[in-house]
C-alpha cells in the first residue's frame, strides 16, 4: 500500500486531509505542502484507518502524547485501558502503549478498538519480551515485533537509531549516562557486541516495514539528558545529527517522520534546543518529553514539565509527551495520568492562545465573561477540569449567594457591577 | 529615624548588608550600589528589625510570596497562622497578611513574632473593616491604618496609588474591568466622590509614613489584568506610567519601592509587559502575581501561575507572587497553601538556575547523582516536597530492591552501571 506522502505526491487527496487543515485554520494547499514538505506529520497506519487522524507540526495546534503500559510490577489490562479512558477525557491527542508485560497484542488491539486516536509504540520494549538480556536482542526478531505491531494497527513507533556506537565515549563523561530506556538497551547492546547500532544498521529494513504500512516513524533521542548538567551536550548533540541524517532517508523513502527531544533542560537552554533540533533535522515535527527545567521536583515534575513544554512549544517544538507527579518515583496510577495531562495541556494550549488560536481565544474569552456575570455554570463547564471546579467551589462555599467566597463583600468583580 | 537609603548614602553599612550580598552572590560594593539605585529592596520596618532581612531585585535570587489572611466567611486565626508556617516550610520569602475580619492587629503581631520573614500588608483592607462601602473611606484614617501598621512591624506595603480618575473610560472599555480588590475600592471610591483617588493625592503624607518607619513601598497595579483578553492594555499601561512616577517620588524620599504586576498575561506578551515595566518604572523591581498564562486553568492556577511566573522571572521579575489551585473558587486550604508555595518556587528555582546560581547548580547536580546511585535517602532529602516524596515512593514501590518499580528490570540507570 502507499504513504499518505506517496498519495499527496500523485494528487491524491485522502478525504479527512481538508477536515483536519480546516479544523487546525491552515489553507488546505499550504497545509498539503507543510505535510509533503515533511513540517507536519498525520501519523496513521494505513492497515487501520482511524475515524479522526490528527496533525502534529508546524502551524498546527500543540498536540500531547500520555504513556500507559503494563509493567511486571503492575500488570493489569484494565487498569491501563483506564489510563489511557482519563487521559483522552483531559485532552491528550495521542496515545503511548509502552507495555512490557502479559499479553501486550490484546491490550493494544483492545486500546486500538476502544479509543480510535494515534497510538505509537516503542517496538524495542515489546522486543525485550522473553528475553533475559538486551544482548539477546537481533535485527530479525526487531523486524518481526516492527511488523506484528504494525499489523496491529500502531500509528508511530519510537525507533533509537541515532545512537551511535561511536558516541559512546561522549555518554561516558556525563554526569547520567543515558536515561533512555530504549537508548540503554542499545548501548547495552553495543558494548556487549562491539557492533553498531543494529536499528542504524538496518534502518532501511525497518523504512521498509513502516513504508508500507505508513508508519510514522518518531526517531527517538536515546542521548536525551537525564539531568540539566547534561543538557545539550556533545552525546545529545552527536545523536541529533544522526537523526538529521536519518529525516531525510525516511523522506527519502516518503515515510513520514518527527525527531524526540529532551528530557531536562534547563530554561536558558530550551530555545537553542529547539533552534539546533529544527535546523538540524530539516524542519521535522518536534516531540518532547517535559522537559524539566529542574532536576528535584521530585512529586512536581508535571509542574516543571510544564514550564519547560511551555517555553519548548513557545518556541517552536510540537507535540508534548506528559510528564506525570510519579516521574522519578513510581508507576503512574490513575490520578498521575490526570494531573500529568491537564498540566501538558495548559501548557499546550497557553501556546496555541499566544499564536491567536480562534478556539482558545474564544474560550479564555468567554471564561472571562463567565467570570464577569458570576455565571459559575458556565465556568465550570469551560474549566479544564470540571470536576475539581466542583469540588473546589461546593467545598469552599457553603454560604451565601452569589456562592463564592474569596473576597467576601470586597469582591472586585461586585463593585464593578455596582 | 533613618531609611537604609539614608543610612547608606551616609556611608553607613548595617551589619546585614554584608551578609546578604554573600548570600547572594554579589560583590557588596556593587549589591550597595544597586540598593542605592532603587534596582534591589530590602523590606524591613526599622521599628522591629527582623534577624534575616532579605534582598528582592537585580541580581538576586527569585523570591516569592504567599498571602494568607482571614475574612469573614473564615476567620480562624490559628488557621492562618498555620498557613504561614506551611508557606515558610516550602520556601516563601516573605508572606502577605490580607486579613480582613478578626482582630487582625492581634494576628499580625503574633505571625511577626513567630516568623520573622518579611511581611507585607494591602493597608485599604484593613482600612475597609468597620465601613460599609468605600466611599466612607478618608486620607485620614487611612494614613491612622497605615501608622499602625508600620509600628507592628509591617515591611511592605501595596498602595494603590497609580490608578487615576483619568484612567476610569479606559477600564470600561475592559472586557473584566477591575479585578483588583484594593483597585476596585479606589475606583468606586473616584466614581462615587468624581475626585482624584485619594491615595494619589496624598502620597506625600503616605511617604512621611514609610520614611518614618523604613517601609518599602510595593505599588500596587490596580488596573492589572483579570482575564487575558485585557493584558498590556491602554488601562493598564495608563497606571503604569503613573506608577513610574511614583517610583521616583518614593526614590526622592529615598524610600524603598517596588512595583507590582499582573495578572493574566498571555505567553506572548510576557517579555513585552516586562520590559515596558522595568524600562517605565526605572528598574524598580518588579512583583508579579501570576502572570496566568491562560483563563480557564481553574482548579490548576498554580500551574498556569508557575509557566507564567517562570517566563517572567526569566525575562527580568523579581518577585513572585504565589497562586493556588483555589484561586477564582474559594478561599485557599493548608494543601492549597502548599501547593501554591511548592509551584512558584519551581519557578523560581528553574530562573535562579538558569543563571548559573550556584547553589542551584549544586543541588540539581547532587539530586542527579543520589539518582544515578539509587540513594533515595539523598534524593528525598533534597527533594523540594520530602513527604510528597515518601508517600510517592512508599505507595508505589512495595516490593523488590532496588526500591523504584518505574521501568522495572529495564531501568537505563541499572544498564548505565552493568
Amino acid at each position: 500500500m502507499s504513504t499518505l506522502i506517496d498519495r499527496l505526491n500523485d494528487n491524491e487527496q485522502p478525504e479527512y486531509i481538508k477536515k483536519i487543515a480546516q479544523h487546525e485554520n491552515i489553507d488546505v494547499d499550504q497545509f498539503i505542502q507543510l505535510v509533503c514538505e515533511g513540517k507536519i506529520v498525520i501519523p496513521m497506519n494505513n492497515a487501520i484507518p482511524k475515524p479522526d487522524p490528527i496533525a502534529i507540526g508546524e502551524k498546527t495546534r500543540i498536540k500531547i502524547n500520555a504513556n500507559m503500559g503494563t509493567s511486571p510490577n503492575r500488570c493489569d489490562a484494565d487498569y491501563e485501558i483506564e489510563k489511557v479512558k482519563v487521559a483522552i477525557k483531559y485532552g491528550a491527542d495521542t496515545i503511548m502503549d509502552l507495555s512490557i508485560a502479559g499479553n501486550v497484542s490484546e491490550l493494544r488491539q483492545k486500546i486500538i478498538e476502544l479509543y480510535p486516536i494515534p497510538i505509537g509504540t516503542v517496538p524495542i520494549y515489546e522486543a525485550m519480551i522473553g528475553l533475559t538480556s538486551p544482548d539477546q536482542l537481533s535485527i530479525g526478531q526487531f523486524l518481526n515485533v516492527i511488523e506484528k505491531q504494525a499489523k496491529e494497527g500502531v500509528d508511530f513507533m519510537t525507533i533509537h537509531a541515532g545512537l551511535l556506537k561511536q558516541q559512546i565515549p561522549d555518554i561516558d563523561k556525563r554526569l547520567l549516562g543515558v536515561v533512555s530506556r530504549g537508548g540503554s538497551l542499545i548501548v547495552k547492546w553495543m558494548r556487549y557486541h562491539q557492533k553498531q547500532n543494529f536499528t542504524y544498521e538496518y534502518f532501511d529494513d525497518i523504512l521498509a516495514i513502516a513504508k508500507e504500512y505508513d508508519i510514522t516513524m518518531s526517531l527517538g533521542d536515546g542521548l536525551r539528558p537525564g539531568c540539566t548538567a547534561d543538557s545539550n551536550d556533545a552525546a545529545q548533540l552527536g545523536e541529533l545529527n544522526v537523526l538529521g541524517e536519518l529525516v531525510q532517508r525516511c523522506r527519502e523513502q516518503n515515510v513520514q517522520v518527527m525527531v524526540e527531544g529532551p528530557g531536562h533542560v534547563p530554561l536558558h537552554l530550551i530555545q537553542e534546543n529547539i533552534t539546533l533540533q529544527k535546523t538540524i533535522c530539516h524542519q521535522a515535527p518536534f516531540y518532547v518529553l517535559g522537559p524539566l527545567v529542574l532536576d528535584y521536583a521530585t512529586g512536581y515534575d508535571h509542574i516543571a514539565g510544564a514550564i519547560g513544554g511551555a517555553l519548548a512549544a513557545y518556541h517552536g517544538a510540537d507535540f508534548l509527551c506528559y510528564v506525570t507527579p510519579a516521574e522519578h518515583l513510581r508507576l503512574p496510577t490513575i490520578d498521575d495520568v490526570r494531573d500529568g495531562v491537564i498540566a501538558s495541556k495548559i501548557a499546550a494550549v497557553a501556546v496555541d492562545l499566544s499564536r491567536n488560536n480562534p478556539r482558545e481565544l474564544e474560550r479564555n474569552r468567554s471564561m472571562s465573561l463567565a467570570r464577569k456575570q458570576f455565571d459559575w455554570e458556565s465556568q465550570k463547564s469551560m474549566a479544564i477540569d470540571t470536576e475539581k471546579f466542583t469540588q473546589y467551589f461546593e467545598k469552599g462555599n457553603t454560604s451565601d449567594v452569589p456562592p463564592c467566597t474569596m473576597c467576601g463583600d470586597w469582591c472586585a468583580m461586585k463593585h464593578k457591577q455596582g
